[in-house]
């Protein structure tokens, strides 16, 4: 197996993509392709001492930042290091891609250089979210279409099922739909046809889910237009990061506080890797034609190893044939 | 001034509604109206010494659940706690309403038996919502409306500007729009023409704001669309209460964490005092002709007092004039 990896992409690139990529290597005994700009992936890998004699190196001169708009990927910058691996990808040079760069050029490249499995309408963006009660659950669409059709919630659903049970070992996973209530009759239009079309599908659908069930682990995967699951996602990872910042003042913030967080060390440890999002590396583009993986954009190493880890998991499972059988 | 109070609405009706309306005319030295089943309202009264003896009691004899429909307030239950005083309020018998009870219905009976501000198309549910530096915002809509126009989130921040800047005494009072990105072109149509809308009104229009932004209050009120709204609504309060209760196991779990919790007690209250929505007593309906406010379905004695406080307040500082002034 060979993964392509953007060597360029996230706040922390390319130092700890680099370092997470060989981490990698050295774990999980597989083949990587960096693409990025040749003269600094060495340099900067020779300085840190990191091994990379055994990867392929592509050189592409350009980059895509953060504040770059996602069609960028397409005619602005088709020398970025994400067009050049995307485009490697697309050719058949490796099996899986892991960015941690700008997540809606990856959906847009994903889409439109990869391309689609046959038969689906959109690729989703589906982040795994950590719940409060020792899980995770998958959230799609988060952003990669604002405008969402019924059909597309569905096939969200036969995706997003198919990448839990595969690669997060969730047996028979629990689908629900995200609305204002838990009765069939709840939300608009697009609601109500969803709920036809998820009820006759082949998966575990159990109805309607509300925003405050999601932290209690009520589904295992969530659908919803990306309108409203880019808030949920962005409110979701916003209250958590500011109670957590409370949680550290309070901790850190005196004398007493650092007595008290000794006391607790441990349980505290546990409860904030418990909340520890870099645990589930990221997100996949589901519905891309070969496995497209974006890992958080503040991915350190270790994020960054995960990220690679599930992507393997992702082309090994090989999810994106259960999706094709799902579709016919 | 008076006003009417739905006895028998809320999971603690009707002793601490009760409770919390007698402390509320010792503070405030208001009248009151308790609507609901007289007979039990005097007994319970009695039995737990609350001096009711200067309220006026009008009976009602049935109660409107939290598993009602929303509509229930109009034929199926005429009389009904909540239906009754919406009546009496319609027609003039006191100034204000306050009510624990069925959100959904409050919106729909507060519409269509109070009726709506002149030239406002629809009300929103409009509740206040703690962030994590101390203040608070307000989220509108958070569920009346799914189906929502661009000319809606406009008059939603028209009417939550004046209540900010009135009954929650913020100056100039800043309004965002709920949206995937800071960027102007950022949702879908409804955005793009709210954003038109907004931008020329007279408030103080930011621009948009993500859902990671709001618990480190980004703004003072952010509109949306009542389907996303209650998404956001939902799971912000359902990442904070689960976030809670693990700090509560933390602190609770075992004798290590008792002598942690001793140590930093009194940082501990202000954290968990910061982020009590009691302390907001709950939200107005916005748009209907005379104040309507909806207190949290668990509220007790003190949030239901609050709740009636913010109510005072809201007729006091005439935010239903100011808003028919600002639609002229």
């Amino acid at each position: 197996m060979r993964l392509i990896i953007d060597a360029m992409g996230g706040d922390n690139a390319p130092l700890e993509i680099i370092k997470g990529t060989v981490d990698a290597q050295q774990e999980f005994g597989i083949d990587f392709t960096l693409v990025g700009n040749e003269e600094i992936i060495k340099k900067i890998s020779s300085d840190n001492s990191l091994d990379i004699s055994k990867m392929e190196i592509i050189n592409a001169t350009e980059v895509i930042t953060m504040d770059d708009e996602a069609d960028s990927v397409l005619k602005k910058k088709p020398d970025s290091s994400m067009a050049v691996a995307l485009r490697l990808l697309s050719e058949g040079k490796g099996d899986g891609f892991v960015s941690a760069g700008n997540s809606g050029a990856i959906c847009v490249g994903g889409t439109l250089i990869v391309k689609r499995i046959k038969g689906i309408k959109r690729p989703g963006f589906s982040p795994i979210l950590p719940h409060f009660n020792g899980g995770c659950f998958m959230l799609m669409d988060s952003g990669a279409n604002v405008e969402t059709r019924p059909e597309m919630l569905l096939q969200y659903a036969l995706m997003g099922s198919a990448y839990m049970e595969k690669v997060m070992n969730v047996k028979n996973p629990r689908v629900a739909l995200a609305n204002v209530g838990v009765e069939e009759h709840k939300g608009t239009e697009l609601q109500h046809k969803a709920y036809e079309l998820l009820q006759k599908a082949d998966i575990n659908f159990i109805g309607n889910v509300e925003g405050r069930d999601l932290p209690f682990g009520a589904c295992d995967l969530v659908v919803c237009d990306g309108f409203t699951g880019n808030l949920i996602l962005k409110t979701y990872e916003g209250v958590a990061k500011a109670l957590m910042g409370k949680l550290k003042e309070l901790f850190t913030g005196s004398f007493k506080g650092k007595m008290a967080a000794a006391l607790v060390m441990s349980d505290l440890k546990k409860m904030i890797k418990e909340y520890d999002y870099n645990e589930y590396g990221g997100a996949p583009i589901m519905g891309t034609s070969k496995p497209v993986f974006k890992a958080h954009g503040s991915a350190k190493a270790k994020t960054f190893k995960n990220a690679i880890r599930l992507t393997k998991e992702y082309v090994e499972a090989n999810v994106i044939d259960e999706i094709s059988n799902a579709l016919k």
